[in-house]
């Protein structure tokens, strides 16, 4: 399969939380027209992103919601249960390990990580705080997936040489700090502040 | 000027962030070359996305940092203070309120609501959390520009309804909850188990 840029990627995971919506409410077929509504883009654009999976839909009768969200979870890899680590038990580590969206999705949190005595220990929802030097040892028996980095700026790159090391092949990170993905290894960097930033060019840009 | 589409403006910001990262180290210059390798991006791209406003840099001598920096700052709308108020004092907005990167950028946040009576009164690093009913009164004084949803996707069109009364005209959005930009209003949705599909995507589909 052709490979996808990150912002059809993006729009996947946008058409699915809508279908999984109609799905809900019973409705059974879609159109572009409905997705592109839905997900802030043009109905040429839907048609265009859904393309890459071979052709879909028949003109005038519209998407399968079944057929179409089942495409679009098999593209996405959310088939399966991935096991994610949580590097940083501090605010934003904690609001992360009770994310409801992450286990509707199959995303588990296996290990919450902190280097600072007084966190290490503490119960957190179905898990004990570890010490983050616990963390190959541990990566090589439970094998996570995914490693979320929720950690301060500065302590950053030791923690991704750590990720590497314990053979954790992707990487969300949360610190303020533009990290450059180690070979081999997907990388997303989520900056709060760079969100706001879109507003306030959109709120400075306005006509 | 031109509009900008969304994902120029995102690179903008890396860009800006890697500027700031070689103004602190002192060094004066740089090239595309060097913006793309730390942006993620290509040089042809950054050259493409710094042509949206004017002529820019030297064939040999690269870009000025001061001036590249000032110039993206000034498109972004970082040259003012940006007053945002959290709605949901729960652990994400708690997460948010003390965000540093929020500060440095300008973004200052000028009041925490909540509609849970166990959090209203309590306090907040500067902030004392507000019941959300107060949302509009408050708005009329302190005149806030950003409104950032931290609440149950359940609970988000009635509020989404009275951040729009409140006369507040941009909204980040981390509800797992899509929600659509009423007129006149612009809307960011930040969704973190779409960040970990990304990440599901790309370990399913690598070579």
């Amino acid at each position: 399969m052709k490979r996808i840029a990150d912002s059809t990627v993006r729009r996947l995971s946008v058409y699915l939380r809508y279908l999984e919506d109609l799905a809900a409410r019973g409705i059974a077929t879609t159109s572009s027209d409905e997705l592109a509504q839905h997900s802030g883009t043009t109905p040429a654009q839907v048609r265009k992103d859904l393309s890459f999976f071979g052709s879909f839909g028949k003109r005038g009768l519209g998407y399968s919601v079944a057929e179409l969200s089942e495409r679009i979870r098999r593209i996405l890899g959310l088939e399966r249960e991935w096991k994610v680590v949580i590097i940083g038990a501090g605010k934003i580590g904690s609001a992360l390990s009770t994310y409801r969206g992450f286990r509707q999705r199959g995303f588990t949190v296996v290990g919450v990580y902190d280097k600072d005595p007084a966190k290490v220990g503490r119960r957190w929802d179905s898990q004990t705080v570890r010490h983050v030097d616990e963390l190959e040892a541990d990566a090589a028996r439970l094998k996570p997936d995914i490693a979320v980095l929720a950690i301060p700026a500065e302590d950053i790159q030791p923690e991704v040489d750590r990720i590497v090391r314990s053979g954790i092949r992707a990487i969300l990170n949360f610190a303020p700090a533009q990290v450059q993905p180690p070979p081999g290894v997907a990388l997303k960097n989520v900056n709060m502040a760079m969100e706001l930033e879109g507003l306030s060019y959109a709120l400075t840009n306005r006509e």
